[in-house]
C-alpha cells in the first residue's frame, strides 16, 4: 500500500497558532437563528427556555476546556475567554474554535428535549465559531463590554418592538414607530404606554449571562461554574472563583471585597 | 449608552480568506472517539449504524453547503471537498470550517436515536476541524487517496485485531502478534485462521463512504446525494452528478463511461 | 548570564510558510520613485539608464536566488517569480520578501554611478516587497500579463503627457487634454501631432523587461540571464532557457518552436 | 486593451495586518556576514567601522519611520521597534518589514565609502528581515534583553576566541580551550593572559547599540537620535526622550529620575 506515495498532502495544512501572551476569545454565533426562533416558536423579546438552553450548552464547553475563565452570552451568541498563557491544543485557532463550537451545538441538540420538551426540534440548528485575540487585559474587559452593551441597544429595542406588535401593530408599524428613537424614548414608552419599568425587567435579558468558575475546596470539580446576570465582570487569572447568587450588584460587591489581594482583577460597569 | 467607546475591538479580528483558486478541504474529527465508541458500545471492528449515522451526518453538511462537491468519510472522520471557486462565506476558513463542524456536530446528536434506539447517547460527543488548501487537482486527488489509504490500513489491521480478540486473545497479545506483520501476512492470518477473505468484506470499511450529489432533472433538489463505497473517486467541476447504485467496479466504470466529455474528472484507484 | 529567562520571547515569531506548490511571486516597488525620478533629473517619460538599472539590480536578485525562473520589470517595479517547487528557505514568505528586496536595494545604490556617473546619488532609496501565491499556471500568466497591460496603458498615457509638456503645454494643461481620452485617440495624438507611431517606440518602454535564465552547458553559471523586450513570454519549469536576441516576435516564435517537448510552456500576448 | 482580464489576479494577495495594540519589532539580520566581514577585513573580534556603518543604517532607517520609538544593534544584526499604536502602512507586516531593510541595505551601501575609505565594496550586501509581535511591555523588555544577552555572550566568546587567535592558536585550538568554559573563566583567561578586564573593553562592544529619539524643542526634528551603549534601556511611549551621552549606569539614572511622570518607562538590566 503505498500511502507514503499519497501522504505528502498531510504538509499543505498550515499552522495557525495564536500570538502568545494573549486573551483568546471563541465566539459562537447562531446561524438563521431568526427563522429557527421562529419556527420553534420561541416566546418574543425573550425565550427563557432558548436562553437557558443556550447557557446550558455553554456549560458543556466549560466543562470541556478547563482553561475558559469567563463565558458571556447573549441572544444566540456566545463568547468564551480562554485564559492568556493557556496551552490548550497549543494555542491552534482551528482547533480551539472548532471543538468549542462542536461541543455547543451537540450539547445545544442533546439538551433540546430537557427544554423544550413539547417542542419537537424540526432539524439540526448550526453555529458558526471565530477566533479574536486581544493582548491586554483593558482591549480584553472593553471586548465583554462591548457585548454587553449590544446585548442592553438589542434587548431594549426588541422589547420594545415586541410589546407593540403584542399591543396590535404590525411589524412594519412597530418598526417605523421606533426609527430614530433614543434610549430615554424607548424607555419612556415601555413606562407610558405599558407600564413597565425597563430597568426591572430580568436581568438575563438586559444583562444577558455570564458564567464564571467557583472555587471549590473539593478534590472534584463536578459543576463548578455558576450563571450571573449582572452589572459587573470580576475575572480572576489562575485559579478564580466565583459569585454563586449574585443578583445584586450589592452582592457583587460584597464577593468582590473578600476577594482582595487576588491579581488582575477585570471589572467593568456598562 | 457609549456603545463606540467599546466597539474598536471589533477590528481585532483577522480575516483568514482561503488562496483563491485552490480546492477547500474540510475534515472533521471525532474527539475521543476511541473511549465513546467503548462507552456506546459501538460493534467491533466496525459498527454499521455508527458508520451510517456519520454518513447521514455529512449529508446534513452537504444539505448545507452547494459548494461541497464530493465528502469521504471513514471510521470517525470526513472530509468535505468545496470547489475550487467557492464563494461560500466569501472563503473564510473560520467561518466554512466552525460551520461544517457544527452542523455535523448537531446531526449527530440529532440523528442518533434513529441508529442507536436501544442505547442511550450518555453525553454530547465533540469534533474538531481543519481546512487544508489544495492548489492542483492533483494534489486534491491525493489527498482522497491518503484519507482511503488510511482507511484501508487501520481497518484491515483492526479487522486482524478484533478477530483475535473475540477469538479469546487479550489485546496485548492480539497487538504482540500483529507486530511487524505485512499487508499480505494479515490477509494470511485472516484466511488460514478465520476462514475471511478480506476483500469479501463490505466496501463500506473496506473503502470508507463517498458522497456525491447525484444530478436531478426535477426542479427541486430534495436529497440530492447518495453514499458509495468503491475503488474509484469520479468527481466533475460545476454541476455534478452521480452515481446512484455502484457497488462494483464494474457499473462505476459503467457511469463513467456515460459521463465522457465532463471537464475534469478526478480518478484515483488506491 | 540568565538567557533562557529572555529566550522565550523568540517563540513569538509566526511561522509564514507558503501553501505548497503554488507559484511565489515576489513585487518589489519604489517608494516615492515620482519625487526621487525628479530629484535625480531622470528623462521623461522613460530614462533609458535608470531602467537599465533596475534590470541590472534585478539581475543581481537573480543571481541570488537560483529558484527565481523569470523576473519581469516596468517602470519602478520588478517582480520575480520562484518555481512552484522551491524550498528556498523553507519557502518562508518574510525570509523570501525582505532578501529579495534587500538585495534589489543594495544592488540599486552599488551600481548606480555606472549608470549615472554625472548625477550624484543624493540620498539612499528605498523599496519595498510583497508575496503573492498562485495556484495555477494560468493564474500565473494572468499576473505576468497584468503587470505588462499596466505597463503599456502608463507609458502610452506617459509618453502622450510628456510629449505634451516638452511641448510647451503645462501638467495640469496636458492632464486635461489626455483626460478621457482611449487608447485609440492616444496613437492618433502621437502620430498627428508629433509624428510619432508608437509603435516604433523602444520595446524597453513599451513592454518592460523579462529575465529568463539561458540554459548553459558550462559548468559554471556566470552570468547565465539575458533581458529581452518583447510580446510574449516563454516559461519553462526545471530547466528553462532563453532566449538571448529576441527583439521581434519572429525570432521568439523560432526559439519556442526549438524548444518543442518542453514541460509547461507558459505563454501569453497582450 | 483588456486589462480588467487580467486584474482579477491582484485579489490573490493576502492581507497581514499585524494585531492591534502589539509592539512590532522588525529585526534585520545580514546574510553570511561571516563571509563578507572576512572579504572585507573587517577587525576582529570587533570593527569600530563596520559597526558605526551598521549604526549609521538604522539612523536611515528610523530617519523614515517616526514610529520607531528604539532600536537595537550588535554585530550584524539590527532590531526596530514601532510603538503599539503605530498605524504606519495600516500596521502591514510585509510592508513594515520590506521597507524596513531596504531602507537599512540601500543605506549600507550608501555609506560605506564614508567608513571603509580603503577597503573597496565587493559586492553588494543583503539583510533579511522578520516581524515579531509583543503584547506586553514585559515581553517587549524581555525581548531587548534577549538581544542584548546575545550581545554580550557572543561578544565575551569571541574576544577570548581572537585574542586566543591573535595570540598564534590556530581557530581550531582556540575553540577547542574555549569548549565548556563559563564566563567567569572567560574572564579570568582574559585577564590572567592578557591582562585585559573584559569590563574596560567598550560598550560598543560588550553592549551593543541603542537608538533612541531625543526630544527637541526645534520644530525641525533633524539629526533626532542619539546612539548610546549602555547597560539600560530606557523607552517612553509618545514623544520620548533620550540619553545623549550616557556612558554609565549613574548617567542613565540621573536622566530617568528627571523624566518622572513620563508614562510606561521600560528599563530592564541585563
Amino acid at each position: 500500500m503505498a500511502k507514503s506515495h499519497f501522504e505528502y498532502v498531510k504538509h499543505f495544512e498550515i499552522l495557525d497558532e495564536c500570538l502568545k501572551n494573549c486573551w483568546i476569545v471563541v465566539r459562537v454565533d447562531g446561524k438563521n437563528f431568526h427563522k429557527f426562533s421562529k419556527q420553534h416558536k420561541f416566546a418574543k423579546p425573550n425565550d427563557d427556555n432558548a436562553l437557558t438552553l443556550m447557557n446550558e450548552s455553554a456549560k458543556g464547553v466549560m466543562g470541556l476546556f478547563h482553561d475558559i475563565i469567563i463565558a458571556y452570552g447573549q441572544s444566540d451568541e456566545f463568547s468564551f475567554v480562554f485564559r492568556k498563557q493557556t496551552k490548550t491544543y497549543n494555542r491552534r485557532a482551528s482547533k480551539l474554535s472548532s471543538t468549542v463550537v462542536s461541543q455547543f451545538s451537540s450539547c445545544y441538540v442533546y439538551h433540546w428535549t430537557k427544554y423544550f420538551p413539547s417542542q419537537k426540534l424540526l432539524y439540526p440548528p448550526s453555529f458558526d465559531s471565530r477566533v479574536v485575540l486581544y493582548p491586554s487585559n483593558q482591549n480584553m474587559r472593553d471586548y465583554l463590554s462591548w457585548r454587553q452593551a449590544d446585548c442592553h441597544i438589542n434587548n431594549l429595542y426588541n422589547t420594545c418592538f415586541w410589546y407593540l406588535v403584542h399591543d396590535g401593530k404590525t411589524p412594519t408599524e412597530a418598526e417605523l414607530e421606533l426609527r430614530g428613537t433614543t434610549s430615554a424614548d424607548k424607555n419612556e414608552l415601555l413606562f407610558s404606554k405599558f407600564g413597565t419599568n425597563y430597568n426591572d425587567l430580568p436581568q438575563l435579558y438586559r444583562k444577558g449571562s455570564v458564567i464564571l468558575r467557583k472555587k471549590v475546596t473539593r478534590s472534584s470539580m463536578g459543576k463548578d461554574y455558576h450563571i450571573i446576570h449582572r452589572l459587573r465582570f470580576i475575572v480572576f487569572r489562575g485559579i478564580f472563583l466565583l459569585a454563586s447568587n449574585c443578583d445584586s450588584f450589592r452582592s457583587v460587591k460584597r464577593e468582590r471585597n473578600s476577594m482582595r489581594g487576588a491579581r488582575m482583577p477585570i471589572t467593568s460597569s456598562v
